[in-house]
């Protein structure tokens, strides 16, 4: 590789030990450029206050998690849902991240149609676009591993997501996070569709042999089976210069160590293992 | 539905409840015609004895469950696999079994490499084809969902197998299992590129909502959120008539309860919910 990938720290991979402040200090602690809040974290200090201390501290934002969840079971559930996605938008916008990530949400209770629940993702994506581009936020899928189709995300390839982006045009792209998308035999080939222009962010962490929950059990990079050298090259090889954000939800492990090592782990692995 | 489906009983459904010879009197007793054994549970009793109990009973075998795993670290290994993938084939002719369900195997132990574990698969069923073909017994490649590429199965979509299908020519086909594949946006188009020739099995069970463990949380039909009779609907319409195997893995629930009310439980979904 010729230069070890910068880092954004995912706020999710410490947030069990750190509020937003603290994520924040840790990574100017630390040397860690840039960061990427949950709404929930941002919400505990404010939005003005989360803006204040991001900038005091001279960290990039490379994404805000999350916006998405646009099917519902009815009209009021799915305005519902457009109004909080508005509002990420507009938090995105306040703190320069440089995307709102979407996590498109699965099925509406009781429902079984996978097909509509796709289309009403479509129509919620178009819907939010016009706000996200009036106020210059990139909205980024992020297409979720298959195990999370029915209650989380079912857009669930990247084929998926750039057949959405490619209908609404401008300002939407993908994130390509290695552990939704690296057992998919088609993942070169549409790593190289999207291109640079598509890939709004690209997010690490390890798939564990066993994987023990479907959604706290990833691994640190380098613990797992993901052969990250090799779609860090694929995303590269797109002229991809952004971040490499961590994001580990491990409940097992990481959530419960002292997080200036989990931090400076990720940070060794970035040259180690990614 | 113009008919209700003709249910096959996979024996790993009541595993933790009967031995073979029960679960036979048990499809006999509760009019399943047919029957799909592991080869654990063939080992038990010995595979003339199970060919005798089954033909006794006047059963079909919808498959054996499973010949597979073929990637392994060094040649010692692939030939291993290789040899115990011709008993396998052997078995399946013995208790006169429709197909041998291939579980193709994962990454070898401290591989990354998927690309090259799934050349090996391909590797490895064409060197077992030369033998299934001159015994008799089709080879059924199973699509596992992602969540098992790592450790059980780097075939994870229909359109892989089928390729592997068209590259090996006759003599072997898939399964179409709904829990592995119920989520793939391609699925019907794959469904009917396949056509009767290529389906050799139709298994069945649900995805739970939430899924509590990767491998033995599988719901009842009706329990969960596939859309077991639109999927059913496509398979048929490829003029598919075989049985109808139910699969259901469950540690929590279906292997605590009386093997007689899963079977009676299975029929009547059968018709409700299939």
């Amino acid at each position: 590789m010729p230069h070890p990938p910068l880092m954004s720290l995912n706020v999710a991979t410490v947030r069990k030990q750190w509020n937003l402040r603290e994520a924040i200090e840790g990574c100017a602690r630390h040397g860690v450029p840039a960061i990427a809040p949950w709404r929930d974290k941002l919400e505990e200090c404010g939005v003005e206050e989360a803006k204040r201390m991001i900038s005091d501290h001279g960290l990039k934002v490379s994404s805000l998690c999350r916006g998405g969840m646009f099917p519902a079971s009815d009209t009021v559930g799915r305005q519902a849902a457009l109004d909080d996605n508005r509002r990420a938008v507009d938090d995105a916008a306040t703190i320069g991240a440089a995307c709102l990530v979407l996590v498109v949400g699965g099925l509406p209770k009781g429902s079984k149609d996978l097909k509509d629940a796709r289309q009403q993702v479509q129509d919620g994506i178009a819907t939010l676009l016009e706000h996200a581009r009036a106020v210059g936020v990139p909205l980024a899928i992020e297409p979720l591993h298959p195990m999370y189709a029915a209650d989380r995300a079912c857009v669930n390839t990247l084929s998926q997501a750039l057949d959405i982006c490619d209908s609404l045009g401008d300002g939407v792209g993908v994130i390509v996070d290695v552990y939704h998308v690296w057992w998919d035999p088609d993942l070169e080939t549409q790593i190289k569709r999207a291109g640079n222009q598509r890939i709004l962010g690209f997010h690490v962490c390890d798939w564990l042999v066993p994987t023990t929950d479907l959604l706290l059990d990833r691994g640190m990079m380098g613990d797992g089976i993901i052969d990250l050298p090799a779609i860090r090259s694929w995303v590269e090889n797109t002229g991809f210069t952004g971040y490499t954000e961590v994001e580990i939800l491990s409940a097992r492990d990481w959530w419960l160590r002292d997080p200036d090592e989990v931090v400076k782990t990720c940070l060794e692995r970035m040259h180690s293992a990614t």
